[in-house]
């Protein structure tokens, strides 16, 4: 069943407001087996029924967004009608909740709100119980040759209750019994990239049956999607596992900081953080999961050569002999951070975000980063990693996140 | 001018990414003076032929996002060459900066890489210094009548450079001097809401001639941007700055983070921070501003009681008789971070993120923040700004650099 997806709405299209209708259709559509063929957006003019018209013959359900609101530019209603040859009809019904909803709210209806009444014959109103736009379900004409409408409200307040109540149920029907959803799984990967991860793997699994693959890249983490009959996820998930047994973060669509405090919690561990180039991004990813305050319980944020020697303890010499950007000062980092914080773990980072204090020894992008784990030798590492002051700081805290984890998930680290 | 948008990629219909392209487009082409007049998303497989093929006679720009990564799905560039009759060539410069990137990287070019240095004839090569696939540039033909084609990265945070240094200058030579883009001027306003800003401002300026309004809501923080005639904009500028002198954080697009840095170093002043509920955000967020080495020394997360106790000097006994989410508590917070960096303004916050941790007396969204300066009275107040965790350390961080920047700015903070 193909479906595409028209949203209505001039201030989509000014950056005023983001389009979050093609994501919130497309994940709920993905869960039935669905997938959206396009998404238009278009402003509040007669820009809908070109779009309509070119749509038509090429799909079987049309979801519709805005452009039902009380004012004459939304135009949705009389077009729809005008294209199928119907008439518009006064619903009595929507006339009713329409007074009621005014009533309710101690206003008086404007009569321009009975534009909203109007209904092309032979469709089926769908009740909107947070606002005042029903929607509509205009169904397939087969020997008109017109696909299943759905004429919905745009503000996403009115627009989600009325699809996950009234539109997915009748996508369902409308899919019938054998069209069951296909399965799929997703495999989140880190520290290696959507292109090398697609080289090694498509010859290995272009024998398996109606296998579909999905990339999706950000950060440096690929999310891995399997899509097909689950025989065949089944035998596509062997060979991943065995392929990046050490680079997948998770089999779902778990964040990293999820699954490090996920499994800190687990050993009734803690962590903290020692950061420099950083600013307090590790802290702040890691406090983001739900959960967190039971495994971190401290970070240190010392930009300052001062604040590394009187908070974690590294000793002045160090940063005047290596630098403060060393893979010396950063063990000191993290064992000062390990022994005053009283953690079971510590991370630390130092490096040179930018635009300035590059050398030619240590340009822009280098960065140090280290764990130290009660009872384990610190593990320390250096990079390079140049990019906008913000990726790096983004990809660092990722890296250095990313020992932990490995840590963590019982993998050696390697130098 | 007419230009359409169209964004490649099955992520976009899958609910994995949300699309921001639209909007950031709309955003930066309202600055020219031009419309979106239509924006499509499709996935990654040859709707890209069909679309282009319909928005071909009806536009005269298209800015298409997506499509030139270096898998077999990415076939952008193929079909662009194919419809427009020319041959893809082998661009050595992009080769070369190709094995660069990699080089610096440290790893080995993939073979598939090297389709992304391939160009259709006559197309301009649009640099990508944030990642390994290149825009491109297709100017229009009037006998073929094709329109300019951008082809450009998906990744926002390779697009919006390439955009912002390329593609919009470009733009601006299209139109030509006689359609100059009108003047401009932005306020970034924080602490007055988009529709209470509409309302009363709009009556105030609505004598003004040719004089165009437009707004960008984000985070708390408003962007109100004057299109017109730089005769009215001067005149409705006015009317701002004595409506909002407190809340205008710049008459620029500056972040409040590095209006913060600049008003510091202008002073040769510091900041250090105390976060509790934030988790390292505030300093992560004062850190991601270029420069703010020299202002920000460090900061403290402060997550777990001790820490406040340790780190601070908190008194146990006020955590015990107020609770660590306490107006006692955040002053005391300020004022140790205050006395132990040695920093002319210390910043805190203490609240509760949720999902638990919620009283009835202090629900989840209860804050209190704290600005402690040498020299001045420590100031502080009680916030209640229930939202999901992660909208909620943003939030309460935005709360808090702003007391900073009032205070910098000269302003008696408001209790």
């Amino acid at each position: 069943m193909r479906v595409e997806v028209v949203n209505i709405g001039t201030e989509l299209l000014l950056g005023k407001v983001t389009n979050t209708h093609a994501g919130y259709f497309g994940e709920e559509l993905f869960k039935l087996g669905l997938r959206i063929q396009r998404q238009t957006t278009i402003p509040d003019d007669d820009a809908i029924r070109t779009v309509l018209k070119e749509a038509f013959p090429r799909t079987d359900v049309i979801l519709v967004t805005g452009g039902l609101g009380p004012t004459s530019d939304d135009i949705t209603r009389e077009v729809v009608a005008e294209m199928l040859g119907r008439k518009l009809i006064l619903d009595q019904g929507i006339v009713d909740d329409l007074k009621a909803f005014f009533d309710n709210r101690g206003y008086e209806m404007s009569s321009s709100n009975e534009r909203q009444a109007m209904v092309p014959e032979g469709a089926v109103v769908l009740d909107n119980p947070n606002g005042t736009a029903p929607g509509l379900y205009v169904p397939a004409v087969e020997s008109e040759g017109t696909p299943h409408l759905f004429l919905l409200p745009g503000p996403p307040r009115e627009l989600r209750p009325m699809t996950a109540n009234l539109v997915l149920p009748k996508l369902v029907e409308l899919l019938g019994p054998e069209n069951a959803p296909e399965t799929w799984h997703n495999f989140r990967i880190y520290g290696a990239g959507e292109s090398a991860i697609a080289d090694n793997l498509e010859p290995k699994l272009e024998s398996i049956e109606n296998l579909e693959l999905g990339y999706c890249a950000r950060l440096g983490e690929v999310d891995l999607r399997l899509i097909g009959p689950q025989q065949s996820i089944d035998q596509a998930a062997d060979i991943i596992r065995a392929e990046y047994a050490r680079e997948i973060i998770a089999e779902s669509e778990e964040s990293i900081e999820s699954v490090i405090v996920r499994l800190l919690s687990d050993r009734h561990e803690t962590v903290a953080t020692a950061e420099s180039c950083t600013g307090g991004q590790i802290a702040n990813t890691i406090t983001n999961a739900a959960g967190s305050s039971g495994v971190f319980h401290r970070g240190y944020v010392t930009y300052a050569n001062s604040a590394k020697a009187e908070l974690l303890g590294v000793p002045a010499e160090l940063i005047v002999k290596h630098g403060a950007v060393s893979d010396e000062v950063v063990r000191a980092m993290a064992e000062g951070c390990l022994a005053r914080s009283g953690a079971d773990h510590a991370l630390a980072v130092s490096g040179i975000a930018g635009p300035g204090g590059g050398s030619e020894e240590k340009p822009v992008g280098t960065v140090f980063i280290a764990l130290a784990s009660k009872g384990h030798d610190t593990f320390s590492k250096r990079h390079f990693t140049p990019a906008d002051r913000i990726s790096f700081k983004m990809r660092v805290t990722r890296l250095t996140l990313d020992l932990l984890r490995q840590h963590l998930a019982g993998f050696q680290l390697i130098a």
